[in-house]
């Protein structure tokens, strides 16, 4: 497929991580492999997708080192899959995502879920992207610079 | 489309924005409208898909108040997409997406664009997710507390 090769060898790093995550199922098993989702039951329970739509799924993220495939945490037989460091650090574009939805996509007073602080019991405050030394600039305070041909 | 439509009903964020936004073309579609991409034409080019289905995502983002169609810039007879103010909230989401395909998709020395900050003329530095008071929970610091049925 020259496209999604296109995208895997692109300069532009939100390119590449589409080509691996730029794609709903994908984001929403991170999504749930966050939530505590590790068995491909479990999975096909709660996104209510195909088997093999999830299996393909799953595959791919296996393949792009996102998930890993790890022995039952029970002992049994079961297989799991279980996020690895790389998928970990997906957790700010599923918050990002979440945050656009909730300001986005809500009706006023129509209820959603809620991502709570297990220290608190809180739900999270708004979250905003900042670089060390204070706010981050606005889309319009940036510019991207291409590599060079 | 059932699926497309319970997502759309979920009462979770993330899905309903990935029933907009799950999709690689949309979401490099919003990519290039923050680097100034207006046209089709322009759009394109940009990323070498085809103008039908080019054209099916553009009226998905405009239909979802993402994006709007607006006169030319220089008065000519060409439409334009420009992002709306919900389109423009989704700069958090194509920063992190960056900066992961940036920590984790490229080789040590591999050049990759960058994001530069116009006021220094320096790359955006390293954003991170922080609540008003502080650093944001890792991921594993919080739960997702589901609306109750």
């Amino acid at each position: 497929m020259a496209q999604r090769k296109s995208l895997a060898d692109s300069s532009c790093p939100v390119a590449r991580a589409l080509d691996i995550v730029g794609e709903r199922w994908a984001l929403l098993i991170v999504r749930d492999a966050f939530d505590g989702v590790r068995r491909f039951g479990e999975f096909q329970e709660s996104l209510g997708i195909a088997r093999n739509i999830l299996a393909d799924r799953l595959r791919l993220l296996v393949d792009a080192a996102v998930l890993e495939v790890v022995p039952a945490s029970d002992g049994s037989a079961y297989q799991e899959y279980a996020l690895t460091p790389k998928g970990e650090a997906l957790f700010p574009v599923i918050v990002t995502l979440r945050q656009w939805g909730e300001a986005n996509l809500f009706a006023r007073g129509e209820k959603h879920s809620q991502l709570i602080d297990r220290a608190s019991g809180k739900p999270v405050a708004k979250l905003t992207l900042r670089t060390a030394s204070g706010i981050a600039p606005a889309a319009r305070g940036t510019y991207v610079k291409k590599v060079a041909a």
